[in-house]
């Protein structure tokens, strides 16, 4: 007999798969397609493991790279929301904890409340987990963005003060992540593709 | 300045990236399109941290969550080897080293080492780690073939023993979804998907 409890973990597994259907705004690195979430959450939990180092102080990394894992499972209900999207991102946290509420809520109990948990402290970005896993959030498609030489920022017109104000985590928690990130924006000033203020 | 070593790390970064272009035989749950290696990492780590309350004595989750994650980095170069298919299997291992080599020895050395060494022990299949994270690469297209009615085992005129065979690291090492995959194969069996010997 399947019990209550496998059941309920396997309607989530097959209910996430969803996510891989969900378009982000960037390409690839070879410009060729846009990347989905699933793909964007794998890349960042390797980086997580990989570019540990780099985190002033001390965290707990396999946290960290789960909370990297899930933090984009909401968007199957709430959607992709741009970084740059002013109108979407005022609306974004309402529809996301409805989401977080129906889908983690898949889940046995205590699995549902662990996961919103994550979710939620990824979102807070106050612990170490969440600050380290929040820039490299955003140091990963920065780097796939600057290897296809800006082009999703070219078409979607963004400033130099909107690109380093999206890489603050690196700034408060990962010193030469955020000294890289700036040399990524300058080559995109130079080329054009980043627009400047 | 950069250094050196982030340097290489982040060439790897980018590397990697390629994983997203290799196309698995199975599809998606909703039978729309084949599934990528990058999204089938990422359903694993998230099933492995999930399920690892079926695993038969302790082991090191996050360990098994990275082993999953990079394990099909090799298949950059190597290609996806279809897991029925006997003739590309004879020459799978001498491929996959040589991408191993190539690709992991684009980080510093010792992330390389460490990353060759878990995709190795993932290879063996001997450690409690590798055991859990091989039943959970077979469980994870077992469930997504499954919920779309077994098209691509219908397609390839797969036989029960086959699959019943790949889940033997379930057999192994968690007997709650081996007994799951049992009852996922009888299924199919009844649909006329997979083939009776």
């Amino acid at each position: 007999m399947l019990t209550e409890r496998l059941k309920k973990q396997i309607e989530f597994i097959l209910e996430i798969d969803k996510e891989k259907n969900i378009r982000r705004q960037n390409h690839l690195t070879d410009g060729a397609r846009r990347e989905n979430d699933a793909e964007h959450a794998w890349h960042m939990a390797i980086m997580i493991y990989l570019l540990k180092e780099y985190a002033d102080g001390e965290f707990d990394v396999a946290k960290a790279m789960i909370m990297a894992l899930i933090h984009d499972i909401v968007e199957i209900d709430a959607g992709d929301t741009y970084a740059y999207d002013a109108d979407n991102l005022k609306t974004q946290r309402d529809r996301e904890e409805k989401a977080a509420e129906r889908i983690f809520g898949i889940l046995p109990k205590e699995q549902k409340e662990e996961l919103k948990a994550l979710f939620e402290e990824f979102e807070a970005g106050e612990s170490k987990e969440a600050q380290f896993a929040r820039a490299i959030d955003c140091f990963q498609p920065l780097l796939l963005n600057n290897a296809n030489d800006g082009k999703d920022w070219y078409a979607h017109k963004v400033k130099k003060s909107q690109v380093v104000h999206r890489q603050r985590f690196a700034k408060m928690c990962a010193p030469e992540i955020w000294d890289e990130s700036m040399k990524i924006i300058d080559r995109n000033l130079r080329l054009g593709s980043i627009a400047d203020d």
